[in-house]
């Protein structure tokens, strides 16, 4: 590994240039307007693997954006690893909200501020740095493939049948992903939960074009109004999701589990001054990081409807709509709850207005057992670099393709992520800290060559 | 008024070109970037009032967008008419739902489309060009005044002011706005009453930036989610406002008002199926004509937060925010009513968000008594263009300036509309039929006369 960790040493600042250059496409998935910059994004990962000296490097299409696909085999009958990533980011707005170019990465306070500098470029592009270092110094351990799919913030739609049509290409011991966030700096963690999601939109249609409020409000269900009516209606006042059979197949941590969850070091005061609020809301009986980890939640991600310009116009809008999402825990499923949503809905919904209701994506909770060999050559990777014990953790948030691979490849991943919670991810202002970038592509290299030690003696 | 009925007949064609010209400037008086369009508009009725025969036509500086004031004086001492209108209109999006450009007028089935072709343009423009025929042809029966403000759709926030500082110049007997609409072709009305209006806005904020449903959803106030509670919280499962105090000072109708009120010509299955709804909703024991007509009533004109674009974004808004407006009858305070709003909210919005709110305008409710002289000589007028006596009608619309010109000015208001219910005004597609702009020149004709003989017996 020395002479990985030297290699690497050397080629510090080109490593840097290069995520540079890969931020400064606009690959944001969500924009039809973008598709153009999907495909230069995929190409130039194409030319990034193969420049690292993979065997094998592809932009390969999909039903959407195309997956860049790599390999370097070694051994053909040698442990293999297959590391997910995505090239896609989420939109930009409110743009005027970035203090500099959101595609054109500035470096200030030893940061790299761009979108997609953590979420998931710079995570992804750790791996094919580590990579290289392996394969130019003739020191790679295992054998390696890359998917870098381009649908990630927008529920990875066409990656299952992908998978599924080359499954024997993509046959591996463990799928590796760094996408997920370590607990703090000085506390590292290691990802084994995440919540499933369930996206929907709900559009509530009322008069069949917009009316002067002064006539007809008072006798005309305003859609706006029965929109509000109907969200609130989701939640009771103890925070929790009134959708009858909502908690069915939640399942619930063991006294055990929650002391074990209780000791992550957590600072309330610290939590509250960094997001600017006076007081957190949730369901009565759980704390914050429970609150987030193990608990489903439900949000409203965006609403819309009538006069939204400068000053007041006097109008009953004839639809409001609103983007809705519901965070999942083990054991519920995302189709099931979508369906039990709508029925509730239905149920509540008056006569006087109409309402239409479409999923946008969904995916399903995950969890990976601490007990796997592959958690435990993380831990010893993080130990080496971080200098103590990961914690294991659960994240509040949903990589739905997760539970994909298992269904789909029946291979287990593992969750090794290196961002921090300040690093903005999904927000204006997204940035990632230059010593996670570097001491991420170290604990990676170092992992690689403990999960292929701890392969031979005890294969999963 | 022969001569000036032959004159109408004569200049038909003009009348109707010169009101086409007047539509095509863009006058939107809650857009900044419209201000120019509002001085050229108001410079453009100046010259109108000038070719119509007025002694004086000036544009008159407010503190917001000018009066148009012009006056037609053959006796000092002899009744005087002060005719009020608007020539601001309002915003015209969502523009892809119009047929054809709002601002490029159209004659199709016999109606204008335009924006402003019945409020205020259209209905404004009937008075010049009745008293246009009336000049020319020298049969002017009384003094006319003419006060065209730019600012009715955004709450007439100049003209108090300004009226209190020409006071003098404005005397009058009596105010005459037509501004308001039939029952119906076949069955005439005029209104006396009008609904007031208090405007807010409030705006709901949580965290100081937008968060990751994911890392976060679950453990802090989506300000979304809180806003759509709290509007929901504003009216019960009986539609009445819940605001304490909101209906302390409502007057309610003695069963011989309700009884007169059930007289005029209504049909629910009509009324549903112009707008195309399943059922009216409204507050508990009141018919619809009830409701928008004598109840108050509260509607979200206007709701957005988080994101709204394409596809889906995971994100818990910062900010949410809701345009929301209440229509008062008398003896509603707006003042008042915005205080026990602000209140009410206050005490309902949860720690975990700071709430704001504006008021961004308000005026009082309106009774025109049917005993006046003005109310008797305008039934006349009506009586011989129609063919029936016309009904006395309570319309759910407010002009703010009407109350306010009691206050300031010591005047009566006369509120002879000639819109119907199918114009949509505020709406995408208004229009006005030429039939309604011919017959109510007609009307005002007459109208002029009948006050001047009824002020010379029985003056008020």
């Amino acid at each position: 590994m020395e002479a990985a960790f030297s290699y690497l040493e050397q080629h510090r600042e080109r490593f840097l240039d290069e995520l540079l250059a890969l931020l400064r496409i606009p690959s944001i998935s969500a924009e039809q307007a973008h598709i153009p910059d999907m495909i230069r994004c995929a190409e130039w990962l194409r030319i990034a693997l193969q420049k690292a000296g993979l065997d094998r490097a592809e932009v390969m299409p999909t039903a959407g954006n195309p997956v860049v696909y790599g390999e370097k085999i070694i051994d053909p009958k040698g442990p293999t690893l297959l590391i997910y990533g995505h090239y896609d980011v989420m939109p930009v707005d409110p743009r005027e909200a970035w203090n500099s170019d959101p595609f054109e990465p500035e470096i200030r306070n030893g940061r790299i501020w761009a979108r997609g500098a953590n979420d998931d470029k710079g995570q992804s592009y750790m791996h094919i740095k580590a990579a290289e270092a392996l394969i130019r110094t003739g020191t790679l351990p295992c054998n390696l493939k890359f998917m870098i799919e381009g649908e990630e913030e927008i529920g990875s739609s066409s990656l299952e049948r992908w998978c599924a049509e080359h499954a024997e290409m993509l046959k591996a011991d463990l799928i590796v992903v760094s996408d997920t966030s370590l607990l703090g700096w000085e506390t590292p963690s290691i990802t084994c939960g995440l919540r499933g999601l369930c996206y929907l939109e709900m559009e509530v249609t009322g008069p069949n074009q917009d009316l002067h409020s002064g006539l007809y409000g008072g006798a005309v269900a305003n859609p706006a109004n029965v929109l509000a009516r109907l969200i609130a209606s989701l939640t009771d006042a103890q925070g929790r999701i009134t959708i009858p059979g909502f908690y069915d197949r939640v399942r619930e941590l063991s006294p055990e589990e929650r002391e074990a969850f209780a000791r992550a070091p957590f600072s309330e005061s610290v939590y509250k001054e960094k997001i600017g609020i006076r007081a957190t809301e949730g369901e009565t009986g759980y704390s914050t990081l429970e609150r987030t980890g193990i608990r489903p939640s439900l949000d409203v991600n965006g609403i819309w409807g009538g006069y939204t310009g400068e000053g007041s116009k006097t109008v009953i809008p004839s639809k409001a709509c609103a983007k809705i999402s519901m965070r999942l825990v083990p054991d519920q499923d995302y189709r099931q709850i979508a369906e039990l949503f709508e029925r509730h809905i239905r149920s509540l919904a008056p006569d006087s207005v109409s309402v239409a209701i479409k999923t946008l994506h969904g995916g399903m909770p995950y969890v990976c057992p601490t007990d796997l060999p592959a958690y435990r050559a993380a831990a010893s990777a993080m130990r080496q670099t971080f200098g103590c014990d990961p914690l294991p953790f659960y994240s509040g948030g949903s990589i739905p393709i997760i539970s994909t691979f298992e269904k789909v490849l029946g291979i287990k991943s593992l969750l090794m992520g290196f961002g921090l919670g300040e690093d903005a991810i999904h927000s204006p202002n997204e940035s990632y800290a230059l010593q996670n970038f570097y001491r991420g592509i170290e604990t990676i290299l170092l992992f690689y060559g403990h999960y292929a030690e701890t392969l031979k003696s005890d294969p999963i």
